[in-house]
């Protein structure tokens, strides 16, 4: 293992977060709030220990796919140690490892809380908590490598270990070029949506907070109440945008270079767009009754659909209150999460496609063993690995969730509660069910649940392999094959 | 497809089920019931029809793996919709769908019920019911394939699709022989256990009827409070029993011709008996503080563990009113299931030995990419081929629980009952949770939702591809390529 390299970037990092906690600083100084203090201290700590640290380039800068998963999960512990210091500095979240959760929370673009009343917190620490989720949602290493020349040819190892999906693919030939493309498009959505909730009534600080949780598909909210106390062109513009945010970003590229008639091919954006639909559709008939007029209830359908499907988790109402058929549909949508290449978490809807098609694929492999057999998507053959990579990574998901489920329901709540929790958090939605449903919060669990919690929440982002990485003994284990 | 075939197996199929359903006339006759007469009536129907029409021996009597799952789906369909006759003829059951729910559940061995006064049914309706259980947990084509000869060597593509578990194996060189041994174990065992439950004390219809139960892995009960009311020896013996027949029956036959150390040597078995002491210790910590003593707790866990994790679903007491860990311990249980080659359903034991496996062996293939993998069981490496099959099973598994949850939902129960409900009926178990647990039943749903539990429950018996054979297009598709 190239032990320099790592060391390296995750010193990058470092020095990236402080830079990123000087814009709660500035709030801070808006906002007249002592608590810009200890984010001061912290930024500059981080900036000064990555600089100083990172100043010599290791003279081999190349590496494989076990250094890109290193790198990439480890970067993500560091973020959120560190992120968190400031929470427990201010004694704004007095417990440590509230502060862990809260920030891995934030940095994944869960939106899950541990805090019983947000609105007790500083300006500067909502500010904070909210951009934590616009960092987390594009992804701190693709941000370096968009910066940064130093990594060379094996840096799709890192791009690879930290973008959701199946496949993750270059939209140019340059990886520094495909980071700086993708983060242009998240910045240009972004400010196209903070102006809109501008245009709409919302406050500056309000819009500028709900957008970064709208771009990450994060979902912290500023009020108690969410996003309900809103003007209503708000609630939607939101929706609007948490389903843009859904989309996989190389597909807005290709309208951007002008092919937009292959924007439209993608299977996944039609199937993701048929089962927003679908789902809206259907909730609004099961709530129908519980609402004045249909509008009302094609309003909270169609808004907390794309909460859910894209992993944001903002809540304009408690849909715990729901019938059971609305509820399991959002149970459901939980698992399919948002498109791959998107901020969005959960499974993706390509992997749910392709798990259908693996589906047909086994039948046939059970009528006709000796036929070959090919699963193809957009029209194009899917590679076997590609495949074998996606029915291994369902099996591993399932297997870690059944484990999550079995440890945290040693604090034995009920099934809901348990299974929900786990649910939300591995898929980084936010809210689940009963005792973690939209109005309430994390904040009763105990610490081990706690961890485990964080732990998932990680493991959804980063979809899995870079945390076991971490965990794997042969990771770390010196044998003659390792390079 | 050899059209043929097909319909000679289904018409000796028929004719062995209306000669078992000379059994309940028997005891009609003993217990002076007039619903024997139904029951006689469509027993002469079937092996009428069954015989007359399978008089004539195919030309053809080879086929292929397509025939092989046409002939074990249709066969196992055909058994419920003749098998739920005389429950409707008798007005025991006045619904017919809720006989073929109430049948379904006895032949795949599942023990869900839709009958709210069990203690209502003539003796005659109770051991029939019974005795599906017994039929279907080794199989009805198992028991033909040791009767008949008419097969030839394509005979193994109806053991493939009948019996459980990733990989099916001969015991012997001949399938006609193989069958035959699984049998004799079977009615072995189920001697012992009639035996031991009369020298215990419990009267002898209640003796073989529960010996059918636990002998099937299957958990329909005689009385409306299940096994609680029978002497404590009696439950010990069940819960012994419940374990001994979840265990693969190819490692008896290792017994029986004296390799005891590779009996002992099976990780199949030694995970599975890991797992049993295991969730028996937490979950008797967990309610100790509900009983009088730890031996209570014990015994109370140590028989629901088994009865669940076997897939039989027998009771003695409310596991509904534990505390979250008990529960979520059992939901979790109910997807291991039994060994594979065992009469007990779920995912079987060594599916999810090999899905931990697949793990290390997916994050192994992330950290070396250009190494080869390798997954050994048993100290033997497992065929990628099989490896795959897991994988895919797994996936086609967790699809058709969402789309079955999905459907049933509209019946608006809340999320437990509706996640467990389907769990407990994939999973051949039995009871679930909330308004399907212990002390409930399955009469309150939707004729739908019935259908949809019924599928299910075929679905978990058979591996899902038998049933998914029977719908697929490309079953019924004549292409040049079919044979």
């Amino acid at each position: 293992m190239n032990h320099s390299i790592v060391r390296f970037i995750l010193l990058k990092v470092l020095a990236i977060e402080g830079a990123c906690m000087m814009l709660p600083v500035i709030i801070s100084l808006i906002y007249h709030e002592s608590q810009g203090v200890p984010y001061l201290a912290v930024a500059i700590a981080a900036v000064t220990i990555g600089l100083l640290g990172s100043r010599k380039v290791p003279e081999k800068t190349s590496f494989y796919s076990k250094e890109g998963l290193i790198i990439v999960g480890l970067s993500w512990v560091l973020l959120t140690i560190v992120g968190g210091l400031p929470f427990f500095i201010t004694r704004e979240i007095p417990s440590y490892i509230d502060c862990i959760f809260e920030t891995a929370s934030g940095f994944t673009t869960t939106g899950s809380t541990i805090l019983t009343d947000v609105e007790a917190l500083s300006h500067t620490s909502l500010f904070w908590r909210s951009f934590t989720h616009w960092i987390g949602g594009m992804g701190v290493l693709v941000f370096l490598l968009a910066i940064l020349p130093m990594v060379g040819g094996s840096s799709i190892n890192i791009m690879k270990a930290e973008s959701p999906g199946p496949s993750v693919g270059k939209l140019v030939p340059k990886i520094k070029q495909t980071a700086g493309i993708l983060y242009k498009i998240y910045i240009a959505m972004t400010v196209a949506e903070i102006i809109l909730l501008l245009v709409f009534g919302m406050p500056v600080f309000d819009a500028v907070t709900l957008t970064f949780g709208t771009a990450g598909t994060g979902g912290f909210g500023i009020l108690n109440a969410g996003i309900a106390p809103y003007p209503i062109a708000c609630q939607i513009t939101i929706t609007v945008f948490m389903f843009l945010f859904g989309v996989n970003f190389s597909l807005y590229y290709l309208i951007l270079i002008g092919k937009i008639k292959d924007f439209f091919r993608s299977e996944e954006l039609r199937v993701y767009f048929l089962v927003v639909v679908g789902a809206t559709a259907l909730i609004t008939w099961n709530i129908s009754s519980m609402f004045d007029n249909v509008g009302t209830a094609l309003h909270q359908a169609s808004f907390h659909v794309c909460s859910v499907i894209t992993t944001t988790g903002y809540s304009i109402g408690n849909f715990d209150l729901w019938p059971g058929l609305s509820k399991t549909i959002l149970v459901l949508l939980m698992f399919i999460g948002a498109c791959a290449g998107s901020t969005g978490g959960g499974l993706k809807v390509s992997r749910i496609i392709l798990g259908f098609k693996i589906l047909k694929n086994e039948v046939r492999k059970m009528l006709y063993p000796n036929r070959v057999k090919i699963v193809k998507m957009d029209g194009h053959t899917v590679p076997e690995e590609t495949v074998s990579g996606v029915k291994g990574y369902i099996v591993v998901f399932f297997i870690i969730f059944g484990v999550s489920l079995l440890i945290i329901s040693f604090d034995n709540y009920d099934f809901t509660t348990s299974f929900t929790s786990v649910a939300t958090t591995i898929n980084n939605i936010g809210p689940g069910l009963n005792k973690v449903g939209p109005v309430e919060n994390f904040s009763h669990f105990s610490v081990l649940s706690k961890l485990v919690f964080t732990m998932d929440m990680l493991v959804g982002r980063l979809e899995i392999y870079p945390m076991l990485a971490i965990f794997a003994p042969m990771t770390w284990r010196k044998n003659k094959f390792s390079n």
